[in-house]
Order: C-alpha cells, then sequence, then structure tokens
C-alpha cells in the first residue's frame, strides 16, 4: 500500500464508515467554496463524531504528514475551509459534531459543539427565553466553530461585538494532537494571558475548535425598526451618536445606505417601495429592542428618540415601522442590497474598516476618487456605520467583458482600496477573515511586526504546518 | 572595560544621565515588591523617555544578554517586576512615560504611554466629563502599562469587565526591539486573530507594553450605596442576580463579607459603626450608579431594587446610606477588610476564583475543610461574588510562631487551597497574576496542554529568553 492508501485505512479504521470517505459523490461538493471562486482536491473528507476523535485524527494526520483543512459550513467569504488543488490534504468536516453539551438558563449560557448550525443555534436558545444575539446572512449552514474560527460579525455587532465577545468558554484540539481545554467560564482568571483569544479567529491555523460556551441574552421581547433620511453620511453618524445617547443599550442596530442603493435596491425587489416619500443622500436603518422587563417602555423610546433628533436638525424625514411586517420589509431592503448589485453586473467588494468616527470622511473621499479613476465604475457604501466597517462595493461600467474586467480594472481597483484603507490605519478584512483570498495582500501590505509576530506564533505552535496550510498566515 | 560596564556605558549613552543609573541609592528602592516580599538585585535601571527609547534599550539588551525587568508602579501582588538576586537584570521603569497623547471626549477615548498612574488617568479623564471605570487599592502607584500586563481587576469588573476590555489598543516593543503598534482602535478588524490580547497579561515576558488607547465612560453623576444583610452565601448570590436584572447597567458593585469579618473590621477601624442594627450570616455591599441622563430615576431605582428584594424574601434587612458621607463609610468598611485581617496576625491570602454559580457552594465547602483540617485556624472569604472571584484567606490560630507557621502549615493550606479550586475548574489566581509567587504552583497545577502553550509562545517570540526571565511561564 502506499502511504496515502496506508493513511485511508487507518484514518477509515478510526472514525468508521460515517467518519470517513473518499467517495468523489461524497467529497466533491465541500471542495469549492459557496462563492464559488475556490475550488480545490483532497485525499478525503473526515467527519469525527467526538473530541476525542478530532484528536486522534490529528495525531494520525502528524504521523503521515497529511495537511487538515478544518470546515464548518463551508460559507465562508475568503475561501478558508476550501483545500488547495495538491490533493493531499483531508478536508475535516466538524458537521457531525452539533450536540448541545449543556444549557443552562439560570447562567444564560450554552455549551455546544463546533458543528452547531447557528439557526439551530438561535431555536434551541429561543425555546428557553433567550438569544444568542449575533445573526448573519449564512445562518442557515454557518457553524459555531466555524464562526468562532472567523471571529464573525454581523449586523449586531454595535451593541453585542463579535464573535469573540459572546465566547466564554473553548475547546480545541491542537497541532500535536492534544486537547486545549477550557469551556468552564471563568470571569477572572489570570494565569498568564488569555489564550483562547488566539484560537479565535486564526482560521483554523492553530487549532480545530472543537466545543464552546457562548454567552446567551435574554430574549427581544419587542422590537422598533425606524427608518430614517440624513443629507450625507457624516449627518448619519451624527445620528448614530445621537440614538447611543438616547437609546443606550436599546440600540441594537444602525445600517446605512445611500439613495443610489437604496433605489438599486428597490429596483432589485418587485413590489418594494421605499420607507420614505422623498429622496434623501443617505438613509439608515435603525432597531431598538427591548426585553420582557423593558418592552412596556420601548414605543415610547422610539417616539423620544426621533422626535429629539428631529428637534435638534439630526434628519430630514423618518417614519417607524408600523408593525413587525413592515419591519421585516425595512431589513428586506437592507439584506437585499448586495443581492441587488449583483443585478448590476459585475462587482468588487472590499469588507473594510477604519477608525469608527472616520468611517464617513473615508466614504466620502474614496468614492469620488475611485469613480474618477475608473471612469464609469459606481462605488457603492453601505453596511455597518456603528462599527466603522462598510462593505465597500466598486461596480464594472456597462457593457465591459468580465472576466477582463475582473483580471484587470477590478484587481487595481482593490488593491487601490486596500492602499487607502491601510494609508487611513483601517483593516482590510473587517469580519470576513483572510482565508487564502487576502492572504498575499496582507503579506504585502500588512504591518510586517504584526506579520512576523502571527508567523511566530504559526511556527511555535504548529511547527509541521499541517493545519489549514495556505491560509491567513502569509 | 568588562560587558557589564560596557553594556552600562552604551546604555547611560543612549538613555541620559535621567534614562540610566546605577547609583544604589535610587536602583535599590525598586528591587523590593511593595509588600516586601520580594527582593532582588540589578546592574541598574533604565527609566527611558519614548517608545523609540525602550526599542533601542531591548536591541542593545540582546546584544549584551542582559535580562530586562519591565516594571511600573512596583504595587504587584506576586513579585512580578521584581527581580530575581543574580544582579544580572535591568529593571527597566516605565514611569517616565506618562504622558497623555490624545484624549478625545467625543469618541470616549484616551491615549496615553504606559507608566501614567491610575489615579492621575482617573484626575485627567475627570476633568472631562468622563471616567475611566476600573480601579483598585494601588491606585496612587499602578501604571497603565502594569495594569494592562497584569490584566488587573478591581471592584468594577462586575459591570465594566477587567482591563483587558478596556484596552482598545495598544503599543509594546517586542523582545527582538520592533515595535508592535496597534494604537488606532478597530471595532472590526479580521486580519488573523488578535494579537494584542496575547500582550495583555503576559506579565512583561512578551512584550514590553509603552503605550495604549483605552475606553472611557461617562462619568458617574449620582450613586447609591445599599448594605444589605442575608442569612447565607447562596442568599446574597440570589440577592445579586435579583440587582443584576432590576437594576441592569445600572449595577456597578457588589461585594460581599461574613459577619465574623465585618465584625473584624469594627474592631479595626475606630468609631466605626455597623450599617445594620442586627447581625446577619452574611453581608453585601452593592453600588447603583447613573450618569447625567439616568440620574432622576436613580433613587426610585434603588428603593424600588431594595423593596422588591425584601417582598420576594431575598434579604433580611437593608438600608440605603444617607448621604455621600455614609457611602464612603460604607466602602470603607469593605476597604479595610485586608487591614482588619492583619491585626489578627499571620494570615495566608489566596486570589481564587470558579466559574460564578458555583462561588457560595466552594466557600461554603472550603470554610469548614480548611478549619477542620487546620484546627484553631479562621478562614474567611470577601469581596467580588459577581465575578466568581472572592479573596479566600486563612488566619492562622493564636500564639503560633510566624515564621515556622508561614514555612510550614501556610504552605499546606495554600496547596490544598489550590488543588481545591483546580478541582472545581477554577483559578489559582483570578486577578492578581502569577508572577514569581506562583509560578511553581501554576506548572505544577495547571493544565499541561496550557502551560504547554504558553511555554512555545513564550519560546517563539522571546527565543532568548530576555523579557522577565523566572516570572509567569513555568
Amino acid at each position: 500500500m502506499s502511504d496515502i492508501e496506508t493513511f485511508a485505512a487507518r484514518a477509515a479504521d478510526l472514525l468508521g464508515p460515517r467518519g470517513f470517505t473518499q467517495d468523489p459523490d461524497l467529497v466533491d461538493p465541500w471542495l469549492t467554496d459557496w462563492r464559488g471562486r475556490f475550488t480545490g482536491r483532497a485525499l478525503g473528507l473526515a467527519s469525527p463524531a467526538t473530541t476525542e476523535e478530532v484528536a486522534a485524527l490529528v495525531k494520525l494526520c502528524g504521523e503521515f504528514g497529511v495537511p487538515i483543512v478544518p470546515q464548518g459550513g463551508n460559507s465562508g467569504m475568503c475561501g478558508g475551509a476550501t483545500p488547495d488543488d495538491s490533493g493531499h490534504a483531508l478536508v475535516l468536516s466538524l458537521r457531525r459534531m452539533n450536540a448541545v453539551r449543556a444549557l443552562d438558563p439560570a447562567t444564560m449560557r450554552i455549551t455546544c459543539e463546533a458543528g452547531l448550525v447557528l439557526q439551530t443555534l438561535h431555536e434551541t436558545v429561543e425555546a428557553e427565553g433567550l438569544r444568542f444575539p449575533l445573526t448573519l446572512g449564512g445562518k442557515g449552514s454557518a457553524t459555531v466553530g466555524g464562526l468562532i474560527s472567523t471571529n464573525a460579525g454581523g449586523t449586531q455587532v454595535l451593541r453585542h461585538g463579535m464573535m469573540r465577545a459572546q465566547v466564554l468558554g473553548l475547546e480545541a484540539v491542537l497541532a500535536d494532537g492534544s486537547v486545549f481545554s477550557a469551556l468552564t467560564p471563568l470571569m477572572k482568571d489570570n494565569r498568564g494571558f488569555d489564550l483562547k483569544q488566539m484560537l479565535i479567529g486564526s482560521e483554523g491555523t492553530l487549532g480545530i475548535v472543537t466545543a464552546a460556551t457562548l454567552k446567551l441574552e435574554p430574549a427581544i421581547a419587542e422590537r422598533r425598526v425606524l427608518w430614517a433620511g440624513v443629507p450625507t453620511l457624516p449627518a448619519a453618524r451624527q445620528l448614530l451618536l445621537h440614538c447611543q445617547k438616547q437609546a443606550g443599550e436599546a440600540l441594537e442596530g444602525f445600517e446605512v445606505m445611500a439613495q443610489g442603493t437604496l433605489e438599486d435596491v428597490l429596483h432589485h425587489l418587485p413590489g418594494a417601495r421605499a420607507p420614505l416619500g422623498e429622496p434623501h443622500g443617505w438613509h439608515a436603518l435603525i432597531e431598538l429592542v427591548a426585553s420582557a422587563d423593558t418592552r412596556d417602555a420601548l414605543g415610547d423610546l422610539a417616539e423620544n428618540v426621533l422626535a429629539s433628533a428631529f428637534e435638534a436638525g439630526l434628519l430630514e424625514d423618518a417614519v417607524i415601522a408600523a408593525n413587525e411586517t413592515q419591519a421585516e420589509q425595512f431589513w428586506l431592503l437592507r439584506d437585499s442590497v448586495a443581492a441587488a448589485e449583483r443585478d448590476k453586473g459585475p462587482a468588487v467588494q472590499h469588507d473594510i474598516s477604519v477608525a469608527v468616527e472616520r468611517m464617513p470622511d473615508f466614504v466620502d473621499m474614496a468614492v469620488p476618487l475611485l469613480e474618477r479613476e475608473w471612469p464609469g465604475t459606481e462605488a457603492v457604501a453601505f453596511g455597518h456605520l456603528g462599527d466603522g466597517n462598510v462593505h465597500f462595493h466598486v461596480i464594472a461600467p456597462e457593457g465591459v467583458d468580465p472576466a477582463q474586467w475582473y483580471e484587470g480594472d477590478a484587481k487595481a481597483i482593490s488593491e487601490h482600496v486596500y492602499a487607502l484603507v491601510t494609508e487611513w490605519g483601517g483593516s482590510i478584512s473587517a469580519e470576513h477573515g483572510i482565508g487564502q483570498l487576502k492572504r498575499e495582500t496582507f503579506g504585502r501590505m500588512g504591518d510586517p511586526v504584526k506579520v512576523a509576530l502571527l508567523r511566530q506564533v504559526k511556527q511555535a505552535l504548529d511547527p509541521d504546518g499541517i493545519l489549514n496550510p495556505g491560509k491567513l498566515v502569509p
């Protein structure tokens, strides 16, 4: 038997027929990322059922020098869970490990395995009158392990922080097959620096997350969704500051889009209507929420926030969704931006951040600059203003050849956007990660001291480079 | 010239007369920790004035193989800033670097250097109507750099988290003299895992913190300090949960002590009075706070919290401090516990934590167990119940020889306490760190996987071991 055959036999023996396969019909669907940008090859697909199996498998891979590509829902944005095309790697799916190990409403905590799908997590805790305050478009496939490994964001970061902020405890298998076990949440623990922080956001390059203890919040008993028109993006930021001051902890989301973007969305969604009668330079979608204890005051709060904003001259027009149906319609407008833009032809997308207070200035500087430099393009910024993170898309001029544009101008545009963001002290990846998509750019534009630190830690924790090679670490 | 003489000449040349000294009168005061438990020797004291000087000095130390002991206010609890007795090390004081680089009330952030003293930080931001929500006994000497390097706690962790939660950005000099520069606060940045988290709490073993960007809060406009008597520690926890539910974000502190501890404090403080007329098994000190926006409702909130707690049978008696003077008196009782116990003779102190919800059970188990095992001792638990962190002191039997007791029973008692805490999945250091005091215990009782991880990171980032050797890393 060849080494590969021996490895496969040992893996099959270890994991059983449900845990290991080389059948192309079963393996192939997991070799392309969901956006279809990356396709790789693999010697097989492992689906261990327990942490012990993961640990044993990692040891086996170490013995045979088989690289491991950990994978959750395969809905990442940067190809971080797709193997390269050598065919040497093993895809290690965590999807079978989806048990809830403990759910305690009194302490508002859940301990679950890495393969638990976000939507299932939501439903599980909602049944107990609780909620998990992180959500995103891929919630039907994204897993807890993937969310942790990529430190996922979403539309609730303003109030609740990113995935890092939800993780109270962690279990992971390290490169040598040892199990890092820190599921017991200690609010205070100063035995050295917080080791689990290295694993959060390391994209499977330092360890394989197998389980986590997560923070929960009281269920939302009531929400008010507001739509406001403002003249400019700096004005939107002033409105945001006003809402933060007036609504405090009740402010759950604050998303923005320009008038042109709204029009694209209305064009894309048959039957959709603009929330406000007149056009405005920019639009803000604002969500206020209350738990059972505070729900009675929420209606008044929403009205007071708007009234005082009007008085202070902070908005041109605004409306509160009359009911949950209308609230859903407002959110549908926001959630359809990406799809609406796809209608308009080829586009390059950038998930960038700068310091929160500088984002309006950044957008006001970058949009005309790019549109001037590449005539016919349309630059669109939308998303999470409150986090200093906007999604910055540049749409190709009409009539270009997509393949040619993607290979030429699109690359030059991205290069320019990333250079601008770097110059402003910002991040070329606010929430999507690095994966294989941005690794080269990160290596080139990243601060050499930080890149060197990442490399040193990677080398120390995974000296043979078997954990997700070719991802993140330049 | 010897190597040491050459090094000293080069350091003096680099830092100037204010920046480097070997004068014993100037060096010696910094060779003993403030508790007087550790004394070391050093070849000199460096006090650089800029990050560039720190970087150049670290390079020089690397060249000559001179170990560096970074030091802030020298008020740590575990000897983490005291050199060993070889005399080979250089003490690197950050106290001269105490500038405020930027203070922006609009974004509620301050960027300051590592040597800024906590009390000065408090006063600086209070002048702008803001506050820095972390305080502790050593605030007159503790520096920002020391607070970060030890991830300090204090009495406000319940509401605001530890130092880690206040750090938005960081600047540090690494072992090779490179400068890790991440002062610009990005709410979202997913270029790999969050590198600054490695430096927070690493006790100067991975890098020397030179500056930080910290989060600020609106100033407290009003507070209400409550004192409540409850029969048991589990009852105190029920009262805490009630307060969290009713008061939410207004709950700033929740500290506990047993009746016997209160009596010791009253005995220690001439003229002090018990806040309540009758004795109770346990006492809780509760602080509620409000900013200018919410101050009007605070009085009612405090009364409602107590009234509903009475109604629910959650307390035996309670009182709200009538004015700020009385509020200060209540806090003085809490802040005098450590001193009151010192009156009673030799004692060993343990800064331990377990999962928040298990702390009452832990104390109820551990106190009688220890007092039974070592007859004549008195075990005392007090402090931050809401964080799962209590300070657990064991006072020697009357009449023992202190030196003999510290060498014998005291060590065995600590060993037992740490073993119990480890068995309960807790931490042998909740907020004071490891330093040199607990390094051996940590190495022995710590999870071997975690200890190995710490060692790997230390080896990778400081291969020659020049940063604070003999501390933290077993």
